[in-house]
């Protein structure tokens, strides 16, 4: 008889996998400002499309595989046709159709670092002998796009912002590092709607053929509970990704349900605004309490305690009173803590438990 | 400037992706018989559990990773553990993942022909150079046994009952050649709610440590519209498998409407007995019409018509009249179309248009 444990490839044994940040179940009272989610509910709307899917009576059957009403809706919006946006499983399918299309044994993948950590366990997981290459940020966390512009790889890629910094880069300086770049460059935009307005690379894919833009209706559209994302590019490489998609890869229901988030743009600006407003309020009071945190154009912020406390400590006695942060235990995220932005409830919950904590 | 799609691996570029049955928009009104969708709605229950899903506010959190309370639940039915189960966004990630968890190049798969027409698919997207070596079915279009049995390789797959035959192989051979095969071998078991009782593979798996058997909620829980199925095997190689699926493969409003359908076992199985009776019905009515119809234990009948009649020609002239039915224009299957099982009225809309070609 057979070990089947031995048919597996040697790379899957020896694969890490992405760790995500904790999930508590449904019915735990935690804050939670460790994964980013959006603090407020997705468009009020949803309800009745999801009425409507369900009179419908079409759930059982099999939805359009290219999610066609939410492409279309998507590439309008920024004057693309539909071929140029492919609709994803969560950008993480986005992500990994990207990687598998591109990527051989003895390539490089470029990537400041650091920047979202999946970018690494994708290439890892692609296949054994992808060479990560990691371009330390700048003393100010921003990229070093001297450094950058003189490597050579398959991929460059980097979130836009970055995470889990929350830094926003100058548009101009990526275009350029992007037209110097002999690759495919992923920018991933994951949140990029909390940043100032028109600093999104999609509307440059017409001039930049090797720019790929991803994004999520996880952060901004309140829906990180479904799986939807897209990815958009230049149609003929944007074709042969989609060629590796599953055939129907995003259900019926969160297609409807993400159109319908997509198209209700009035209230998608009012719980925008209201993050932006509390994650400068918390940037000041945070401030007030010692952290050192660069401006943050995301929905999370990075902060540094005083010298002498440990940002550990901070997450470990956080957690203790229910209140869950991001610790990342290696490079120069150690000493750090990502904080998603909440409510200004959670936000002030959180406020008074790091006041008890720095000022006892 | 480089082309970018000069960096697509060529693997990519020559690659041919499935074909899924064509899907109409949702308002057309057309006799689908083409997919094998269940022609009833799912559990009525679901709206509730949707409603419930509404109010606590989770659309805006991230789903749990492992599908726990689905998990649990399935594990339970069969007496397995609940790491035995692999949840996943349809049994097409199932099937992905374990393909790639398992195959290198030059590795062989083998598998009956024809069977579900994914598998060559997914073996030669997985990387060029895997050999998918196929076994023809005996000219009864059963499973070749003694042939099946010589063969060496990786992985040996087929679908439990058969598609696009619908027929049920007998589960001690089946055994037996699990037993002999030295490789893992994948039950999918797609169709098994609608066979006789206790054909399942699922609880052979603590006595076959290389069994994987995988199952969708698509056919028989008729939830198509969604994206759940789920993979069953040792733990330790379900534990392998798990690790190169995305973190967040299966979104929450999907996790809990395919719970309900499972546990609403009252109603499920009064859909499965209309659909049994309907097949009953169909195969004696197209038998009265001339065609060869093999015993069917799955939701959808393979029927070859009487001499000097193109099947080619009875699909293209029910679509004409907005019945779609499945042609496969390769093998012994272009002798055939493949009907699913509508409902009383589908069917009967089905026979008066067979009838007026067949009996002009």
């Amino acid at each position: 008889m057979i070990d089947p444990l031995q048919l597996i490839r040697k790379e899957v044994i020896e694969f890490q996998p992405y760790v995500p940040g904790e999930q508590p179940g449904l019915g735990e009272s935690v804050i939670k400002l460790n994964t980013n989610e959006n603090p407020y509910p997705p468009s009020p709307k949803i309800e009745e499309s999801i009425r409507e899917i369900l009179s419908k009576g079409v759930l059982r059957k099999y939805p359009n595989y290219h999610s066609a009403e939410l492409q279309n809706s998507i590439a309008k919006r920024y004057g693309l046709k539909p071929d140029q946006i492919l609709v994803t499983n969560g950008s993480d399918e986005a992500l990994r159709l990207l990687f598998y299309a591109l990527l051989s044994p003895k390539d490089t993948v470029v990537a400041p670092d650091p920047t979202y950590s999946f970018y690494p366990v994708l290439s890892e997981e692609v296949m054994l002998g992808v060479t990560y290459k990691k371009i330390p940020l700048l003393s100010d966390l921003h990229f070093d796009f001297e450094s950058l512009k003189k490597e050579k790889g398959k991929l460059l890629c980097f979130a836009h912002p970055n995470a889990p910094t929350g830094i926003l880069e100058d548009k101009n300086k990526l275009l350029d590092l992007i037209r110097n770049f002999e690759g495919v460059v992923l920018s991933d935009e994951a949140y990029i709607d909390f940043a100032k307005p028109n600093q999104s690379l999609i509307t440059e894919i017409q001039n930049h053929p090797n720019l790929i833009v991803s994004r999520t209706f996880s952060k901004s559209y309140s829906l990180a509970g479904l799986r939807v994302g897209f990815i958009a590019g230049e149609s003929k490489l944007i074709d042969l990704i989609r060629k590796l998609k599953d055939s129907y890869n995003v259900g019926i229901l969160d297609q409807r349900i993400a159109l319908t988030a997509w198209e209700d743009e009035d209230y998608f600006q009012k719980c925008l605004g209201l993050v932006v407003s509390e994650r400068k309020r918390l940037t000041e009071e945070l401030g007030k309490l010692g952290f050192s945190i660069p401006e943050s154009s995301a929905n999370f912020i990075f902060c540094k305690p005083k010298q002498g406390i440990s940002p550990e400590a901070i997450y470990k006695t956080l957690k203790d009173k229910n209140i869950l942060v991001r610790y990342f235990s290696t490079g120069i995220s150690k000493d750090y803590v990502r904080i998603s932005i909440g409510t200004e409830e959670e936000n002030n919950s959180l406020l008074k438990e790091l006041k008890s904590i720095l000022q006892p």
